[in-house]
């Protein structure tokens, strides 16, 4: 089992859905991340808090092994806030607002022992700060990235060279098809792969995700949820369910990866049942395992 | 192998996509449904025509051995056209025109010899038209139906009628959310199951299929097509290759209706390769019989 490594934020949230509403709880790229991959390999944080952040909101984390000494905490600073509301739907929402805070000055730093990590994901930040990130470690055998539309509209060059120097990359489908400037998700998947990641997943909500590697496509089902309460951090645990099982598996091959594809929907699906991270806190393998065992089902053929 | 009767439009298309522009081509939810389902079982064809209609368009479906005998060609008529735009990205069209013509006084008759026929499929008409079909049949194994968002505005009270009394119903997912008046699919469908189908797909376009039955789900994905030139007709392609599947095996449980799924799907990734249905007019069971194969690959887990 190899350890893996995770930078990204940490953050209080404050969310709206029909179903409800919660204020500064705990949120975050790297949080959700941890909370998906620490089932299945050590995890260690990278990120920055203010000193008004609550560290024992993380000690679920902590008991299940995540390494949180990557955290640095800014004397008198404050902590990245976000809030939204989503749309009746679910499918989307609006952002309330963003508090970058002790984040826009973050300079990550990985302690010296963690630079021969063979697993790095680089959640959804600067794509700068992602490169910062990669010249600091030895050689990844593999490292994962996450971006959003944001960067890709405003700091599409940066992007583009942080790109060139990752493994693999985690997008939806509205940025696969704004980042390959396309409509149709294969030309697209094509283009990012043409752009340096040679695995690519493209998750689509509702509809499940696509996973493109070595010319082949793995379609993964959705599980047909019911009721969704808080769609928040959905795909941060699904890179995190997807990549702590590469992580324990140790390997990168194409029946590896359509695996951990599923290990990484059923962990979505478990963390938008909640508000907040609250479902993945007292989550067991043995549910886990269950709902993998589901979504199997799901796509088995006759 | 069963025989199957479809009852639905025989038309003339006049279609623009991004790609092209075709007038007054061969179209029709009969037709598409027709050229689907021949590659597996005898088809039976009940609809109307105007006299203006060009009966050697349709030779390519009598070599296939369907029965058009139940084409009604009203003298002095016209045939239903339809014309339609395709947006840039393909999932969106508007219709610019529809010319009922023969179909507004269209009273569907069967002829004798066809009221034992084991499995009918009542393509998208008037609800009231799809129960005339059913009062004249004996006692079908299956009836399958299909409807739209005109008849789920219109006509609910007739259209819930229909459904009482149908096995099965395909729609897509927008149909399935009016219908039921819920945004969630799962929800939708067992709201929809409750209003009689037993067996329910729904269809999702780029996003793949679902089929409901007997408390299970079963997620089909789509064929990750590069170059969609021409959607129209792939709903009812769709259901030609899955009522024609089921009618071939001769029975219609979980097993067999996945499999019967896989070949629908197959059918109407052919279909929107070119314009109309000319790529069903060569297609051959061999091609079929492959693109299945890519089905099940796509969707295999490790």
């Amino acid at each position: 089992m190899s350890s893996l490594l995770v930078v990204g934020t940490v953050a209080l949230d404050s969310v709206e859905t029909p179903y409800g509403k919660a204020d500064e709880i705990l949120g975050g790229s790297a949080t959700y991340f941890a909370a998906g991959a620490s089932f299945f390999a050590p995890v260690r944080v990278v990120g920055v808090v203010g000193d008004d952040f609550p560290m024992e909101k993380l000690d679920f984390l902590r008991k299940r092994g995540v390494d949180l000494s990557g955290i640095e905490v800014v004397s008198g600073g404050k902590t990245f806030r976000w809030s939204g509301r989503y749309h009746l739907d679910l499918n989307h929402r609006d952002t309330l607002g963003t508090w970058l805070n002790v984040l826009e000055t973050f300079q990550p730093k990985l302690p010296e022992a963690w630079r021969d990590t063979p697993y790095v994901f680089l959640a959804n930040i600067d794509p700068v700060l992602q490169r910062q990130v990669l010249s600091q470690m030895k050689a990844p055998k593999f490292a994962l990235a996450d971006t959003m539309n944001f960067w890709i509209g405003s700091v599409k060059p940066e992007l583009l060279k942080t790109l060139a120097s990752v493994d693999g990359l985690i997008v939806n489908d509205e940025e696969a098809r704004q980042l390959a400037g396309t409509p149709n998700l294969v030309k697209a998947a094509k283009a990012i792969q043409g752009m340096g990641p040679r695995t690519l997943i493209i998750k689509k909500g509702e509809h499940g995700a696509l996973l493109f590697h070595e010319g082949r496509v793995f379609s993964a089902p959705a599980y047909p949820l019911e009721d969704v309460f808080d769609p928040t951090g959905a795909g941060d645990t699904f890179a995190g369910g997807f990549y702590g099982y590469l992580a324990r598996a140790g390997k990168t091959d194409e029946a590896t990866l359509r695996q951990a594809v599923l290990y990484g929907s059923a962990l979505a699906s478990f963390c938008v049942e909640k508000f907040g991270p609250q479902r993945l806190v007292d989550l067991t393998m043995k549910e886990i395992e269950a709902r993998v065992g589901e979504f199997r089902d799901l796509a088995r053929v006759g």
